[in-house]
C-alpha cells in the first residue's frame, strides 16, 4: 500500500464532491486544516453578498413592505422546503425558527400531548447533548410526566404502555455514534408513542429518511453541516400527518390561522406553520437560505459515501502515523454506526487541541478527555485528512 | 399662529437630536414619510459594515475561535446591558436573545413559579398583542392556572390573594395609550403578585423606569424604536433580586452554570444569565449591537420630549388639514397616557394606508379600521410630520 500522502491525493483526484470546496471561504495557509465544521460549518461564498444585500436594500431601502416584497413573510416555510430534500422529507413539513432547544421543547410538548391519557412517560437518550436532556426534564414537569432517561439502545426494552414521547439523537454528539433510527423509529412507533429525533449532528453528513422511517417529529441545528452561520435558526419537523395534532406549548401569533386579525383567541393555522412562535429572526434566517445554495445538485448519498472514506482514512492515517496506544478511537468502527466525525479519547485532551489549534488544525475538546474532529464532505479532502493525522501525530510526540 | 410649513421648519431648527437624523439610512425622496419605525425601525448607518466584518472575518476567517475571540460567547449579556440605561435598569438584569413570544413565556412561568402555591391565577391585559395573551392562555395551561383577561385600568380591581401574575403592556400596539407601569407596578406589588411588562411600544421611546418602579419582570423587542433590524432578538428582564427565584421552562444548555462541563444535571447560572436559552443568533444579535450605537449621548427625556412635540404637532396639522369628522384620534390627548404613535380610526382605513404607501408616507394599517402612524424622534423632523398630514389630507379627500 503507498503512503498516506500519495493516497490522499488519489482519493482527491477521484472526489466527486470536490468542486464544491470551491464553493467556501478556507483558509489559504497550507497547514490550516478546519475539523470544526461539525460545530460551525464554514462560511459559504454566497453569504455575504446576500447579507448586504438584506441588510442594505431589503431592510434599509424596502423597509417594512420587504415583510411581502422581500419575501421576509414566507421565510421560515420556504427555507424549510430547502432544507426538507437533506433529511429525506416531502414540502411543507419543516418550518425554520427559533434555536434547536426551543424546537425540542414545541416538539417534546406537543409528543406529550398527542400521545393522549394514560401515557405519562418521556424517554430520553442518557448519552444525549446536555440541552435536550434539560428541556426533556422541563418538558416532563410542565406536562405532568416523568423521565427516564435510557441509553438508545436499550430503548426498546424501555417502551411501554406508559411511554409518551422518546427523545433520540441520531448521531451522538460525543463519541459520533449513529444510532438505528429506522429500527427506533418502528420500535417508538409499535408501542404507540412519539418519536423526537434531533438531527443536529446528522443532517448535512448522511441520509435522514425522515418520511421513509416514520419518524414522527424532528428537530435540528442549521450552523453544522448545513453551514448557516453562528446561531443560525434551528428548524422543526412533523409529519404530515400529525400536523392537526400538532398542539404547541409555544403558540405565538405566526403560528396563527390568521396572524393579521389580530384576534384575541388563539387559532392555530395549517400546516407546518403550527410550528412557528414569534417574528422570524431575518438576517440570519436569510444567510441560512444563502447557505444551502451550495447543496445545489448535491446527492447526500454522494455526501455520506465521502464521509464514510474521510473517517475511514483518517483512522487510517492515525493508526499509521500516531503511537500505538497514545489515543483510543470511541467512533465505532462499523460504517452502519458511524456519523461524520471521529472522537478520540487521549490523555492531556484540552492541551493536545490547544497546540492543534495553534498549529492551524482545528477541531474541538469535550470534557473530559475527547478530541473531536469533524468530516465536513462538501470543503474537506483527503489531503486535509493527512495532513490533521500528521500534525496531531507530531504534536502527541512533541 | 402661523402655518404649519412655517412652524415645522422652526421645530426643526430647534431640535436638539436633529443631528441623529443624518446616523440613519433614510429615503433621500422629498415627499417620503416613513411613520413604520413602530413595525420595523429605519436601518442605522452604522450597521452594514459591522455585519459584513461579523460575516466575513469573524464567521469567514476565525470561524469557531469567534465565539471567544470576538465576543460571540458573552454577547446576550453586553448587548444586554446596552439596552439596560434606555429601559432604567442597572447591569446585569437583561440578556438579549429569542423572539419576545418565547420571554413571555418564560416570564410568565417564571412568575407563577415565583409566587407559589395557592395562587393559581394569571392577569392579562385584555387589550394585548395578540401572541401575549396566546402565550400567556399556554402558560397558564401548563402550570394549571387561569387566565383572566382584563382591561389594564381595571387591573387594581381584580388583584386577589389568588394572582400570581400579572401581564401588561406598557404601549397599546394599537391605540398608543400609555399605561401607567409605576401605579400597576405597585399594585401588583402590594398584593404579592409578579408584574410582567411588554416593553415592545415603549423602549426607545420614552423613559420605563424599570428599577425605580420596582418591576419584576419585563420583555421587548428591539426592531421596533431600538432599529436592531428584521426579527432582531428580544430581550428579558428580570429584577436582580429575584435572580436566584428565576427558574425557567426554558432551561437550555447556555443558561447552565457551567456551559461547557456538559453536565447531564440542569444547574441555572448565575444573574440574568439564567434567562439564556440555546445557542444565540450572533448574525441578528451583533447587527443589534452596532445599531444600539445611535444611543450613543441620547437622553431618553430628550427623546420623550420630541416624541410628544411629535404627535401633538401630528394631531395639531390633522386638524388644521383633514376635514373634520374623517377620522377619529383614538390616541390619548393628555401626555401621561400617550406613546410615540397616532392611531386614527377611519372608514375604509386599509384602502387609505395603500394609497398613502404609493404617496410614500408609510403607516401601516391594523384590522379593522384604523390607520397607525409611529413617531420616531431619533430620525424623524417635524417637517416629515407636516408633509405626512398634508398627504394624508389629500389622500382622504381624493
Amino acid at each position: 500500500m503507498s503512503d498516506p500522502e500519495t493516497r490522499a491525493k488519489k482519493l482527491d483526484a477521484e472526489d466527486e464532491l470536490g468542486a464544491k470546496r470551491a464553493e467556501f471561504v478556507l483558509d489559504d495557509r497550507d497547514d490550516a486544516v478546519y475539523l470544526d465544521g461539525n460545530s460551525l460549518g464554514a462560511l459559504p461564498v454566497g453569504v455575504p453578498g446576500r447579507v448586504e444585500d438584506v441588510v442594505r436594500r431589503q431592510w434599509g431601502e424596502l423597509r417594512i413592505r420587504s415583510w411581502t416584497e422581500s419575501g421576509w413573510w414566507t421565510a421560515p416555510e420556504r427555507i424549510g422546503d430547502r432544507i426538507a430534500p437533506l433529511v429525506g422529507a416531502a414540502p411543507g413539513q419543516i418550518v425554520v425558527g427559533d434555536s434547536t432547544s426551543v424546537n425540542v421543547f414545541k416538539a417534546l410538548v406537543a409528543a406529550v400531548r398527542m400521545a393522549g391519557d394514560g401515557r405519562d412517560e418521556i424517554l430520553v437518550d442518557a448519552t444525549t447533548f446536555p440541552t435536550d436532556g434539560y428541556i426533556a426534564e422541563s418538558a416532563a414537569r410542565l406536562t405532568g410526566s416523568t423521565l427516564r432517561p435510557v441509553a438508545p439502545d436499550e430503548v426498546p426494552a424501555a417502551l411501554s404502555g406508559r411511554t409518551a414521547a422518546v427523545l433520540l439523537n441520531h448521531v451522538d454528539y460525543r463519541t459520533g455514534r449513529l444510532h438505528d433510527l429506522p429500527g427506533l423509529t418502528a420500535a417508538v412507533r409499535a408501542a404507540g408513542a412519539v418519536s423526537v429525533w434531533d438531527l443536529c449532528h446528522s443532517a448535512g453528513a448522511l441520509p435522514v429518511g425522515l418520511d421513509e422511517h416514520g419518524v414522527d417529529l424532528a428537530v435540528g441545528c442549521t450552523y453544522k453541516y448545513l453551514n448557516g452561520g453562528p446561531g443560525s435558526p434551528a428548524y422543526l419537523y412533523v409529519r404530515a400527518g400529525l400536523h392537526d395534532r400538532f398542539d404547541s406549548p409555544l403558540p405565538g401569533w405566526n403560528s396563527h390561522a390568521e396572524p393579521f386579525g389580530m384576534r384575541s383567541e388563539y387559532e392555530p393555522g395549517t400546516g407546518a406553520v403550527r410550528g412557528r412562535v414569534g417574528t422570524p429572526d431575518i438576517l440570519s434566517m436569510l444567510a441560512l437560505e444563502a447557505a444551502l445554495e451550495v447543496w445545489d445538485g448535491v446527492r447526500v448519498e454522494a455526501v455520506r459515501a465521502k464521509s464514510l472514506a474521510l473517517t475511514d482514512f483518517f483512522l487510517e492515517c492515525v493508526r499509521e502515523y500516531v503511537p500505538e496506544g497514545r489515543v483510543e478511537s470511541l467512533t465505532p468502527v462499523a460504517h452502519e454506526e458511524r456519523g461524520s466525525q471521529v472522537a478520540l479519547r487521549c490523555a492531556d485532551a484540552g492541551e493536545v487541541m490547544e497546540r492543534l489549534i495553534e498549529r492551524g488544525v482545528v477541531g474541538d475538546f469535550r470534557h473530559p478527555d475527547v478530541l473531536r474532529f469533524g468530516f465536513t464532505p462538501l470543503y474537506m479532502g483527503f489531503t486535509d485528512v493527512q495532513r490533521a493525522a500528521r500534525v496531531l501525530a507530531e504534536v502527541l510526540e512533541g
